[in-house]
């Protein structure tokens, strides 16, 4: 008398690989590892008291509204509120624009389920964003990689891999997990147009938009193609889906974030909501609207980027301080992440062992390259550790640098 | 230059439906409709007060945590109380057999992430619940039916959709949805049996068991193996997936909902969760824990009974006063819906219509039976309104029934 259930898990779940940073965090949860491993925000500043104000007036004015079942597509006060923020900062658009979804990994994963079908391509940068990986590889996808430098995609190599027909393609372009790479406005432009010539729709991923704490902040993909297309005035009807979270500048632990995409593909994603989990907690998106709608988020932006700019200062100082002189990194001029190289040969994933040996912990860079390579490579996190810790955690990583790259 | 979405959607985009029952919902949200289409819970008593001081409490203490991101497979203190209860109901599991998901419907999603592939066969009950038709349609599922009496699924026609070897096998035991029907002792360990006999895994889907008014309370499949296997005083690791939900118990707003299974089923489909919203959010989750940690909950589903208790039999007894003869309903121990059989020939949702011009609303029944048929079946909601509109409302609908029934 036997279960029955190995023979048969589906096609896709042999394509499921539990996530290595989720497995890695696990290791580095023993209280005495600093881990510059996850992608936390720094849980000092988190609105507790806002958010706390804010459950207490919905509960005692509004609870059978916040406690009950809502629509698909989100809590209209809320997406209206997105709507009001997008347009002000450049995209024009309304409500049938907008779905709220429970964090950016959802719309990541209704993504792949409303465009890929088994062995599409999709055109990525590479190293990419990990979580996109993974949603997408449950439906079949296939990657074709896009070459960058410092400015982002090259124009050459995004042309190339336009030409193989990719179902979309999908960018980060401020502070890029796992890099920190930034898109010029050049590049941006370039990649709209080439986009649009080449009929590829494009996601584009901005959960870090809003911390940048150095340099000039630059138009989102989604508004150039709107004035490419004259739509910088009218409800957008373009070519990007826009992406971006709550998770960044309120909280993660309330699972929100939203869709920017036109009309047409905002009732496909909804249908995929539908099954995917009905609908998004109610009491969550009161909670964003009534924390927000009185312009708290951007007073709170500005707290998240100060603390954020110093400790990506204290990390850059010590990387300076205690590194060899054959290793490289990343100067971001915002988000939650830098990228270090080390010298061809060395392997991220065996220093990692090592790291953890003397209580520290990073990223091994390979698993953000959907094609391999990038074994020589490391992301580290700044958001989530205070300075002293940094100091001290890159210390530590300085001493296991010096004692095995080669 | 036009955007390019149309011609990308992929194959299973055109499975996905919107769903008929939302659909509605939309029409019936005019307040001056009477609405017994959907399936929410009495708002009036949510435990508001007790959540409000729980989210006073967490946010005070707790913050850092509960604002942060954690865990797939959820928030420990949680999963430790399900399985308390549990156990203490008669399933002996531990931790590793809990997930916690967003909604049962995440839990529906992921399940069919996890083992469908295109073209599987489902066995389901016809009617059942459409939800888990929507999710899995998108994985291109297709569907054996059994036929069912008011004891539940007659085992003839069980053993026939088992011989076609079936992918797995769903079944909603207590107080279905739609038809209110609950399953019998002896049917329930003739399905257990059938199911082990050849092979084919149980999803067994229990919203509502909590919520039984009369009647005696029957074990759950999930028992019933796990005594099969001699696994009553241990781990759990037979052949049935167990859902259920704090919708109906707490409240759907905070979207918690949790799978018991085998151990090795939980780690596929916590994968499966890992690309689908990373993990479901912490504040709700220690909301949940808070307020069910003492004991509340079990109070607190007293009352629950009490109130549905009322309104069934406030239904019933309308129906009765105002139905034609020729049409039937169920009369459920529990739950949330009864179900209505007109005469063969009358098209209910058709007769929607003309109910809808008298602002009284329901669902029609055939879209819960996913080979088609039923279209002379109505599902009926009872635990949304009170006494007094669920008389208004029926009166309506027995003057609409008089007028077209034929």
């Amino acid at each position: 008398m036997q279960p029955t259930w190995n023979s048969r898990f589906a096609q896709r779940t042999q394509r499921m690989k539990s996530s290595a940073i989720r497995e890695l965090l696990k290791l580095t949860e023993r209280p005495d590892v600093i881990s510059f491993g996850g992608g936390m925000p720094a849980p000092e500043i988190f609105p507790s008291e806002e958010i706390r104000l804010a459950c207490d007036r919905i509960l005692k004015e509004n609870s059978a509204k916040a406690l009950q079942y809502g629509t698909t597509e989100g809590f209209n006060p809320l997406r209206q509120m997105i709507t009001e923020e997008a347009t002000k900062n450049g995209l024009h658009c309304d409500l049938e624009n907008i779905l709220v979804s429970s964090g950016s990994q959802q719309a990541l994963d209704l993504l792949g389920k409303v465009f890929i079908n088994p062995g599409d391509n999709i055109l990525v940068e590479s190293p990419t964003y990990l979580g996109a990986l993974q949603a997408w590889n449950a439906y079949g996808a296939e990657y074709v990689v896009v070459k960058s430098d410092e400015h982002g995609m090259l124009p050459d190599s995004l042309e190339e891999g336009l030409r193989n027909n990719p179902k979309f393609m999908y960018v980060l372009p401020n502070f890029q997990n796992p890099t920190g790479i930034t898109f010029s406005l050049e590049r941006r432009k370039k990649v709209v147009e080439l986009a649009d010539k080449y009929g590829v729709p494009i996601i584009e991923d901005d959960p870090y938009g809003q911390l940048r704490f150095e340099g000039e902040s630059l138009p989102s993909l989604a508004i150039l193609d709107a004035q490419m297309r004259g739509q910088s005035n009218s409800r957008y009807d373009g070519n990007v889906i826009y992406l971006s979270t709550f998770s960044k500048i309120l909280a993660p632990g309330i699972r929100l974030a939203w869709v920017i995409a036109p009309p047409e593909a905002v009732s496909k994603i909804v249908q995929a909501k539908q099954g995917a989990d009905l609908n998004t907690s109610s009491f969550n998106q009161m909670i964003a609207y009534e924390v927000g709608k009185d312009g708290f988020i951007s007073r709170h932006v500005e707290k998240i980027r100060s603390v954020y700019h110093e400790r990506r200062d204290v990390m850059l100082d010590a990387l300076d301080e205690h590194s060899p002189k054959s290793i490289h990194w990343t100067r971001p001029e915002g988000g939650l992440f830098l990228w270090v190289t080390l010298p061809e040969g060395n392997d991220s994933a065996e220093l990692m062992k090592e790291a953890l040996k003397q209580n520290v912990a990073f990223v091994p860079g390979g698993s953000f390259h959907p094609l391999g390579g990038g074994e020589n490579t490391i992301r580290l996190n700044f958001s989530f550790s205070n300075p002293q810790t940094i100091n001290e955690g890159i210390s530590r990583l300085g001493m296991v640098f010096k004692a095995h790259i080669h």
